[in-house]
């Protein structure tokens, strides 16, 4: 079953003055969870630090600390596995842009059942859907994400299990729901989120632990559509599914057999279960 | 008072799971009234129609009109003064980005007292945050607004009345929370807004009427913070305050009898009258 919380109460609803909901003035975490402990808690914890310093939020890291270690209390009640989402907006506020001198924080936390479709290899095509590129937010989970919602009902309608997107200069950024790397001879090749995308915490992981020890290069750099199409393979990293293998990318054909995805998913979950809390 | 209704029923509450709250994903209109009639009914109806098509609602037209006929009838009842807000979602959603297929759109139409600061001439500055390029997106009033809420963030605590806000190529697109125009010579040349900005329902009827009726050309095109600087003069505008003067823009203080304000101000007034519905 399916529970929420609005700071604190078990309520499934919010006021509808929520600056989150009226201006997408806050950030959001999605996390997974086994027998009520977060996966990647400290990961999570300061993703969301991060954007609520980007949002100018009065004592962002004590307050991204306060709601997680409130939100690990009510995951830990209810012993929730699978995913579960945390919102943390600027709370209620008159109208207008300005965010209020005195505004209050407000957090959402709901939990889903883990009835997600398996971390089966995925066809995927390119998103007409561009990624605008923004400097000063990139990498970081804002509300905002009309690009993405755009890019996964394309991705619907035309039949494809995710879409890849592109910024406006035809390069890789991510798919419409995580983050791709791409092997490209030794090394694994994944997008720089300098200029935009989510810098995931599974990302983050793959990149700095379960590459490395696994014996590849990781290169963080541009990559053009073209050079992906011609990578050996391609996976989706994301905080719910780990990763998936790209089985198709338009037209082009990877040979699953040239990624060690098993070894990967091992050791990606043991880092996972490592830096549970 | 401030009322609220979401679907017709008068409530300040969303579901928590509404995916205007969780994705940005829907739409808002600013609107103002004159004892319970909506100014600019129709711009105001097919920009939302449009932003709501470009976000693949299905039938967005027409629930851009059904939407507004229940949101007239509600205004008329209170006899509302003053500015009111309609958002739209896409109602509420199971967790992740793809819509789903069956998603029931919803709507929140608030109103707020008319205690407006008046439209005094103002003093602004040139944010540090930038408008990200999303030709696919722009001009559309999407619930997505972090980068005018960080421009007014930032005027409030530089103590300017509104923020100059550019895109990455330092071309003028807005203001916090207006359109603008800058007389040159005798042509008021306002920004091209086809990669980012919000296309304002007065800046339109400034374009299309006022401006001309009153002798003056009117350009759409790219400006720079240096000619707009260099500018005889500069408004602001948007459907509360109507047109506001700029006084000051950075260290450039501009003559404000250079600008005919108030003939400007009571034509704009008298289209505004002649399209309220």
């Amino acid at each position: 079953m399916s529970r929420c919380w609005v700071d604190g109460i078990e309520i499934d609803a919010v006021m509808a003055d929520d600056r989150g909901l009226n201006y997408a003035d806050g950030a959001f975490e999605t996390l997974r969870c086994a027998q009520g402990r977060i996966e990647c808690y400290a990961l999570h914890r300061d993703r969301l630090a991060k954007a609520l310093q980007v949002l100018r939020f009065a004592g962002a890291a004590s307050i991204a600390e306060q709601i997680f270690e409130a939100v690990r209390g009510h995951l830990a009640g209810v012993k929730h596995s699978g995913p579960a989402r945390l919102t943390v907006t600027r709370g209620s506020g008159p109208r207008g842009y300005c965010p209020p001198s005195n505004s209050n924080p407000r957090y959402v936390l709901s939990t889903a059942t883990a009835a997600e479709a398996p971390d089966e290899p995925v066809r995927c095509g390119v998103s007409t859907v561009f990624w605008a590129e923004q400097p000063q937010l990139a990498g970081l989970k804002l509300l905002a994400r009309t690009e993405q919602v755009l890019a996964a009902h394309e991705a619907m309608e035309k039949g494809w299990d995710d879409a890849m997107m592109l910024d406006s200069n035809g390069l890789v950024i991510s798919s419409s729901r995580g983050n791709v790397f791409a092997l490209c001879g030794n090394e694994f090749v994944t997008p720089s989120l300098c200029r935009c995308g989510i810098a995931g915490t599974r990302r983050q992981l793959l990149m700095e632990r379960v590459l490395p020890e696994l014996g590849f290069g990781v290169s963080e750099r541009d990559i053009s559509l073209q050079e992906m199409l011609s990578a050996e393979g391609v996976v989706i990293s994301n905080a719910i599914r780990g990763i998936q293998p790209v089985l198709a990318l338009n037209d082009r054909t990877y040979h699953l057999s040239a990624l060690p995805i098993e070894a990967i998913k091992a050791a990606l979950q043991e880092h996972v279960d490592a830096c549970v809390d």
